[in-house]
């Protein structure tokens, strides 16, 4: 059986995900492929931490060259968040010729037209379905099973900690600080929750979205973005009694030849397919001239949905190098 | 260009369907696959027949093998419907080196193994995305994206007929026989409406679902099915009452190394993401043991519709003719 060696640069949430799910899910991913996949080598900031995952302490690593110049590894997968020094790893591993998966919505919006570009020009493959929407497998959607369609309209509850917080409010009458203090305790909200509840992670997963269904990228800071930290309980009040409730919708819908897109709060009526997605959950619901209209529906964010999606990217790329 | 020819067996409502698609998306088409696709052939019984859709005449055979014996058609598409002769035409052609797409449940049901070998030892692809849940495109994800998770559970309101009927039961108060009635004049219910109210054709979509999710292959006929002909007024009622609602579901559950699978009618609590699909809606429910809850929901029938889901496996094939 062929072997696929792997390089994970990171281990937090979503690279101790991926590694788990290798483990728990290793003879169907075997089966699967055909390919007998190994993460060979983790970057750290520190090999010697105590961690809740039993990993051979050989396959850490402080230097990330030793990952991207390693001729034996094939796929690079990269999980460290933040846009650098994660878009130059990617770009570094690809003109080594390796094939990449990255969960970093922020290092793709922001380098979408030349990471795939230098993909291309270095044959590998590039996938990023782990950066939208978690779990949830609705780039792979675009990109192939609804690719026959022209896109009218992409809109989607991507933050699952700005969806929880607006469902306590709705369900709790709780003010927002409150629940924002409720989900930082739970570990749901960051310390510093500017990125999600300022709709920037939302405007990043808008621009891949949007990139993918109208072959239009628009860089994250030019999508209009309104955040959640201004609603009030008056807000959550009054959309109730309009038989509302109030959601952060990241929403991109075409208008003849142009895109109209933004990120902000807005009122859907109780009968709308994203009205009942609650809590940390997420959905995108999808208009295509022939499909007509389709949600896609689950966990935007966790370790092992992330790392789900991480392993789907990892198993198409393993194929593709077997078919070789 | 690369130029790839189309062979269509039926013109129906899901033929017609894929023959627009390609029509009205057409550039588009050609910049996903890099390819000019062209359907050069397309077999009915009745080729003088008037059409609502303008089709050049010379496209029209009567002869089936016009269609699975020229060597210059790459791709056979199967949406007669049926399990013979569709099944038969399907392998014919496949041994004839063409790659098959079908819409076709009951056929890739009842031959689920033969259809997988004879396309595999011919080295041609088989694709069937349209035959499960129209236009949503769950196969591909349990094939693609999701791949990477053993699989605990795949529900689905799979049948539109029935789902319309128990809807309009239950917000209208409407008689089973009175809403049968409404929905054939309507055209959502054919006039012998036997294999959809009595749960056969969910039978044969949960077959595939299962064949897919667990690689367990039951053939329809030894899956448990009741279906909802003898649902009264006073079940639904019975139901609100207890806070539920009534939708025929196809469902398989790992339990152990066994799964567990049946078609009946189900009491759903209001909370179920399953229980807010309505009239000709279908959804279909997914958990695996690394993504956790999924659901993707959309139109399950209908010409463009379904039409959209062929288009997408005539793309993928499109994508890897080319490639060679």
């Amino acid at each position: 059986m062929k072997k696929i060696k792997i390089g994970l640069l990171g281990f937090g949430n979503i690279g101790t995900g991926t590694y788990r799910i290798l483990e728990m899910n290793h003879r169907k991913i075997a089966e699967t492929t055909g390919c007998e996949l190994e993460i060979t080598r983790i970057l750290v900031n520190d090999p010697s931490k105590k961690r809740e995952i039993s990993v051979p302490s050989g396959k850490f690593t402080k230097d990330p060259d030793t990952i991207l110049n390693d001729p034996e590894i094939d796929i690079v997968v990269e999980v460290l968040g933040g846009i650098e020094p994660a878009a130059s790893y990617m770009l570094k591993a690809m003109k080594n010729g390796k094939s990449v998966v990255t969960a970093n919505k922020a290092a793709v919006a922001a380098n979408f037209a030349e990471l795939k570009s230098v993909a291309a020009a270095n044959n590998v493959l590039f996938r990023f379905e782990a950066s939208v929407a978690g779990g949830i497998p609705v780039l792979n959607a675009l990109s192939t099973a609804l690719s026959g369609n022209e896109f009218e309209e992409i809109s989607g509850i991507v933050n699952g900690t700005t969806n929880y917080i607006l469902t306590q409010m709705t369900e709790n009458g709780s003010a927002y600080e409150d629940v924002l203090k409720d989900a930082q305790a739970k570990g749901f909200a960051e310390a510093d929750p500017t990125a999600d509840v300022e709709g920037i992670d939302a405007a990043n997963k808008l621009s891949i979205l949007m990139a993918l269904a109208f072959g239009k990228y628009v860089a994250p800071s030019d999508i209009p973005t309104t955040g959640i930290s201004k609603i009030t309980k008056a807000d959550i009040d009054a959309a109730k009694e309009r038989g509302c409730k109030i959601k952060l919708l990241a929403s991109a819908k075409k208008n003849g030849n142009d895109v109209e897109y933004s990120v902000k709060p807005v009122e859907l009526p109780l009968s709308h397919p994203l009205a009942g997605v609650s809590n940390e959950f997420n959905a995108v619901f999808v208009t295509g001239n022939a499909v007509g209209e389709l949600m896609f529906y689950g966990r935007g964010a966790g370790s092992l949905p992330t790392g789900s999606a991480v392993m789907g990217d990892i198993i198409e790329i393993a194929k593709a190098v077997a078919a070789k």
